[in-house]
């Protein structure tokens, strides 16, 4: 096991009904801007719940988050609050509003220079107002954790940063809000989790047996769990075994003390940033393809995740036990129903040398566990995921 | 899955040579106690690294906290503190160390009555002076919670309290530190940590997938390390998967949203209070009984624990994989060398009652997650546990 420091201040509150205990974990006298995206929030009713359990609060509202939240955006909320001096935030929904709150949050305190710097700067942030969360999509983490991805939509590029100050204070989880999700959503928010997972866990061993187990037992409640949600969409216990394997595959725990890969997601993030895919599709085309090109070097965890996640036969040879787990894994990802090469979503070839030269733009030439992901090692992945 | 609240703001420090980072933890200026047991530290050189490491700080030492820390010997720290007016504490040891420390964090403000208070009251503990840990014993999970268990030696009485002032700032999790214990040690921590996590999963079912895997995954793990840790004294990964196990074993995590159990323990505290058992010892004698006798309530899961952790063929009629798993886990007791009945502590059917009556006294009529292990249902299993 490799030497770890773990910490991890968010509060959770789980559960049908917590909304109810909104107003305690806001200090009194806050004055609460409401963060949201598209608006569903205002069909649904939940914001109308929000504002009357805030009733003894002065409240505003900022909505309009898009996914891949941009900086652009952002950056228009930064304005309102410092005009108008909100002084607690509360993001409610998804990945995309929870990391575009953090952001804000952030920028509202970054008052010497571009905030922008924020993300390209690469260092932990340590200084933003207070914010919770009303989780309505299980999917990125963000609602546990001290790390967002924004997009600025101006230079096509899209990246992550991170810091103490960016762990929500509270974060309520009621998964009765993901009963009026698309299924699109539901679909993206269990890749999503699942890849998160796997790039924490699909490296190699070091015998760190307690974060093996968890991430093998994330998985496979994501495998089992992910299918149900999609035929049985007001089922209590599946939806809440997805929102919590979706907090739990990114807070820090399963990746304490192991290597991380994490070049999926970096791929990722090019495509989302020159093509518009949604981030979880663009994991499903991509991660396969990784596992076949990196087989050798994540020889022996695809096969103790094949052993134990898809009870692939132990006495089988070890090339065809490496197999038959990527093909397990694709063939997940297509029961989900997601697409998993580029010519589904109709793109070919032409987005490889792009894909290439924006990673390399943002200095990303050695991915990987092992930093042997290199740009000629990303050309197979995408010439695989055609 | 039921609701729940979680939240563990621990910060830990994993791995060899951490020790180093001792002095980034404490606020610069602090007057620090450092509080140990029996003086192991002393003989291991622990205690000098560490003055050595607070060279900047004005530190005093107060050791001598007994396994099961007794009221009596805390509040000797609290008068010295309060003479010094030390405001930081660091403690040194395991979880009896630990505990104890918590105990005098919180007692030393408690000024307006009696500290005994803080653990007859049943009341969460607010307010403590703030305090670290340096892990010697991986048993109790101590290290990363907000609960402790201290002993009123006057009256044979073994109580817990909790808290969210009772939560170290941070912990120092080094493996090495383990390689100098004696057998009987690791041996109480594997079976303490086992025995925690059993009182939190070996209940009935709410299909809360994610604990359950996460419970399992500990299990297995202290089955595979435990043995091994015996064998190999300096296997570095071996401790270092025993103590993040126990670590997690009882930090609220695999307790969230699911029931609880903990009548073994409450039996256990009586047994240490009234014959000086240890607490290990307490459980491992207890528990196997308790499975035994509960096997109807606890059916659905003892099925899923021996399939899932012992590998029991699902194919065995049901009441034959129940008595395997309980011979299972018994068989795992004694192959770490512990006892697992009172005779073997040459002890008879004369506790019965008086255990019992200790019980009543301090009002545990309703034990187990369904509140039916009676004084009647104990009884059976002292009977059974002789």
């Amino acid at each position: 096991m490799n030497n770890f420091q773990f910490v991890n201040p968010t509060k959770i509150i789980f559960g049908k009904g917590e909304i109810k205990r909104l107003s305690k974990e806001i200090p009194a006298g806050k004055k609460v801007l409401i963060i949201y995206g598209g608006g569903t929030i205002k069909k649904t009713g939940l914001l109308d719940e929000i504002k009357e359990e805030l009733k003894d609060y002065t409240t505003g509202e900022f909505g309009g988050i898009e996914p891949n939240p941009t900086y652009e955006t952002l950056m228009q909320g930064v304005d309102f609050i410092r005009k108008e001096n909100y002084d607690y935030l509360l993001a409610v929904g998804g990945g995309s509003v929870i990391d575009g709150t953090k952001f804000i949050a952030a920028a509202v305190l970054h008052t010497q220079d571009d905030p922008w710097k924020l993300v390209t700067d690469n260092k932990a942030v340590k200084n933003a107002l207070p914010f919770g969360v009303v989780l309505t999509l299980p999917a990125s983490g963000s609602e546990m954790n001290g790390g967002a991805v924004i997009t600025r939509k101006s230079i096509l590029t899209k990246l992550p940063f991170f810091g103490p100050a960016l762990f929500p204070k509270f974060s309520i989880l009621d998964p009765v809000y993901t009963y009026t999700l698309p299924d699109k959503q539901i679909v993206n928010g269990v890749i999503d989790s699942f890849i998160h997972i796997m790039e924490q866990y699909m490296t190699f061993p070091v015998n760190a047996k307690v974060q093996d187990r968890f991430s093998e037992g994330l998985l496979s409640t994501l495998i089992e769990e992910g299918p149900e949600a999609l035929k049985d969409k007001e089922n209590y216990d599946v939806r809440a075994n997805i929102m919590w394997a979706a907090t739990m595959a990114y807070n820090g725990l399963i990746a304490s003390g192991v290597p991380q890969d994490w070049s999926t997601h970096m791929i990722g993030h090019e495509i989302t940033a020159l093509y518009g895919l949604d981030h979880a599709e663009t994991l499903a085309i991509i991660f396969p393809s990784m596992l076949e090109v990196m087989k050798e070097d994540k020889r022996e965890k695809l096969l103790q995740y094949g052993r134990r996640v898809w009870n692939i036969d132990s006495s089988l040879p070890e090339d065809k036990s490496v197999s038959l787990t990527i093909e397990k894994t694709r063939g997940f990802f297509r029961t989900m129903g997601i697409k998993t090469g580029f010519k589904e979503h109709s793109m070919g070839a032409e987005v490889i040398d792009k894909i290439i030269a924006s990673l390399e733009s943002h200095g990303m030439k050695k991915l990987g566990e092992k930093g042997t992901v290199t740009p000629d090692v990303v050309r197979k992945v995408l010439e695989m995921s055609l």
